[in-house]
Formats: structure tokens, sequence, C-alpha cells
């Protein structure tokens, strides 16, 4: 059950309404799924059933308003699940696979919610030849039709893995000897620095904010020299001179 | 007259409706007119009068269909103008308050539509300290509410001129002594060049496109190095690669 709407950004392509059919979606196992969005007052098994199997697959599970589910479909039932346009990688095979270039280069995203700004990234991260992109499951916006259009095609040139935890994929980043850097107004300036590889570069969401435990785990915090403090970058716009800064180590 | 509807991307903040209400505000002068919109099936004196005015005054004329203007308002009695929230400085005054700067630095934009991408991109000029934008009248967003909120309050913070004809614009730089950039596809690569001040650099808008003839006008094209040529990179996250380049030789 699809409904199509394309007067609005958000495009409905990927979501799939009606009990049924998302506890299928759910059972099977060929389709990621991004989201579960569950109307507040929807009651009964089958949305309990829908409810548990989420929880055991570590899917996010929102709770809306019902307005929210009869705006996509009249025939929701109270339930709809986002599905991901893209196959996810795991993420250890995402490190094996970044480990085959001369200097591996992972981007992580560290909650970013807007679809645009994720779109356009990693579109900048294929423009300068990252290896691998990795974003969370929580708080921050998955891989949508939007992201998928904003990225004008990128999300098809570059793998993608979002796992549960950040901090807990730092660690196993650190374990295969990744040097993990940090996007944050720290001591050494983008153009100074001396890089090391494999890197792994963590991106903030607007404003350079990396969480606290996030920042904790960085070998290096690195920043954007700017002429004036008055005006700050865009999430996507930071993230595009970082890569284009470090592109030119990649080459050297 | 105005509306205001929240709900929607773009705001009506500065939208104002009405025959009399438009007529009034083409008299005055206090407020920049950055486009008026005048429903395909409108006729009469009042009209006339506005579309008039509007030619005289070089303020763009979009002819739109009836339902666009009622999308607004039910009253816009077929006419509506967009007011500019900034007070635009005059090209010249533009130029003579760059030349203040030790090294003036002015960016053009070549008919950038999105108005996310202007705003991103106004927001990367002050960030790297540019001494004022430059855009164009025709074919080209004017600086609105969802610029404004997208500048993150850059806006604000730096001169903005909008120009009748971009290529008149680029011969009096010329003859104020400006080096004129643009960002295409050159020969020459971002990291490597020599430049010269007083500069202004011109952005294309997606995919680095600059019209033909703003492309003759230019001393020199330069291009940001890319790894890969499968994804190049949005208007606003090249401007913001860039800048960011040029304002490191803005303190050498």
């Amino acid at each position: 059950m699809y409904t199509k709407n394309n007067k609005k950004d958000v495009s409905f392509e990927n979501i799939v309404f009606g009990r049924n059919t998302v506890l299928e979606l759910l059972k099977a196992t060929r389709r990621t799924v991004n989201k579960i969005m569950v109307s507040k007052t929807a009651r009964g098994s089958i949305v309990s059933e829908i409810i548990n199997i989420a929880k055991q697959k570590n899917i996010a599970l929102h709770s809306v308003p019902p307005e929210k589910l009869d705006k996509f479909s009249q025939q929701s039932q109270g339930i709809a699940a986002e599905v991901s346009p893209i196959d996810y990688l795991d993420l250890l095979d995402l490190i094996n696979r970044a480990k085959h270039s001369i200097k591996p280069l992972l981007v992580i995203l560290d909650g970013i919610e807007d679809p645009h700004n994720l779109g356009a990234i990693i579109r900048n991260c294929v423009a300068f030849g990252a290896d691998g992109v990795i974003i969370p499951k929580w708080r921050a916006v998955g891989v949508n039709e939007v992201v998928a259009k904003s990225s004008a095609g990128a999300i098809e040139h570059i793998p993608i893995s979002k796992v549960s935890n950040l901090n807990q994929a730092i660690t196993l980043l650190k374990d295969n000897n990744f040097w993990i850097v940090g996007a944050e107004n720290g001591s050494q300036t983008l153009e100074t620095i001396d890089l090391s590889f494999p890197l792994a570069v963590i991106i903030g969401s607007e404003g350079f904010g990396l969480h606290d435990l996030t920042k904790k785990n960085c070998d290096y915090l690195i920043s954007i020299p700017q002429k004036s403090t008055i005006s700050s970058l865009n999430a996507s716009c930071a993230s595009a001179v970082i890569l284009y800064e470090i592109s030119k180590r990649l080459n050297s």
C-alpha cells in the first residue's frame, strides 16, 4: 500500500501503511526499515506485535498523533513504516572495505536531522573521496527519499552504515586503527593539522555540535578558521570545507 | 494587507496583496520590492498602472496562474508584491565600501534560484570575510524571508546589491580594478591559484553553471579539485570551499 504526493517536500514513495502490511514487512528481512510510526490511539494485538518486533530489531519507534498518519493515507490503520531506499552495510563490513584504500577515510555524522543537509553531506563525501558514511539510528534522519534526492544520486556510490550506538562504533573504529577527528572548535585549525590515516572524521549537527561523549572519544578536534564569528557555517557547508581539506592529504 | 502561514516553507510575511496596496507600495520609495506577481486573468486600469510603474522601476514582473495568488490570500485581487526584508545597496556604493578593505573581496551570484542555497551562501560570505554580495534581478531568487532564515542572520551583516545586468556590473567592477574569477571547470585548480585583490568571485548555480557571457567576462576560471567526478557539490557547498580557500589569502 503506497501513496505518492509530489506536492510536498517529503516523498511518500518509501512509506508503507497498514497493520498487516507493516507486520509482513517487519517479518521479512529483505528491506531495511528506517522507522515505524504508530498512532497514539492505535491499539490491538497486531499493533503490539509490530512494536515488539521493532524493539527486537532495534528499529526506531515514533509515537505520532493520528492526524500525521491520516495526512499520509486515510488507510494507514494507525501504522506506517519508512523503508530505506538503500541497503545499509554492516559497520564491520564498511570498515573492512575501507581498509582496501591506501588512505582509508570514513565520515561519521553525529545527529544530522535535516534530510537536505544529510543528502548534501553524502554528496560531499563522494566528491572528496570518502570510503563510507556512518550515521546513528537515533535522533538523526535516516536515508529517505528526500536525502536520496538531495544527494543527487551520490547515495548510490558510497556505502552507508547505520549504527545503534555511535560511541561503540567509534570504539570499533579505534580497534581497527582509525584516528578519530571531531569537527568542533578545537585547538588545531584545519589547514595546519597533521592528519594520519586510517581516519574517521565526525561532523556534528548545525553549529558543529558534537555530543559530549562523542567529543571525549575523539583523538583530536579540528576547527575551520573563519574571518567572522558572527556567522557559522551550516553542517553541509562545514563538511564540504573539512572534506576538501582532508582530500588534499589523500593525494599527498 | 498581510497574511502569514507558518505551515509552509515559504513565508508570506513579506508578501503584500491587493491592487491599491501594491500601487501605493510602488509609489512609495521607502521599501524595496523584489517582484510583482500579476494573475494572468487580472485586468483594469490599476493593474496597468502597476505594470507600467514596475517596468519603469525595473522590478521583475511575474505573470502567474490565479490559483497561485489565491493560495496566498483570497483577497489578492490578482496582484501581489514581494517586499525585500533588507535594503539593497547601490552597486557603486558597495564597490566603494569594499575598497576600504585591505584586500577587497566581493561575491557575485549568477542565477541562484533556491532560497536555501542563497541563504547558506550569504552565511558563507560573512563567515569567510567577503565585503559584499551581488545578485542579479532576473532569473534568480531575491533576498526573501526564506533566504533570511537560511542565512541564520547573516544577511544583516553584509551589504547586498541587486543588479539589472550582471555583465554591466562586471564591467563596473573591472573599471574599479577588480579581478574577476569564475567558479567553473577551468584550467586552474583552486589550491594552486595565485589570487590578486581587489577580487570578485562569481559562483554559478547548481553544478557550477555560469552563463556563457558571464564566463567570457572572467579574467580566469577556477575549479575545485575533486576525487570523484560522479558527484558534484551543490552551489552552497561549492561556495564554502571556494571562499574558505580565498579567505586564507586574505590573511597572507
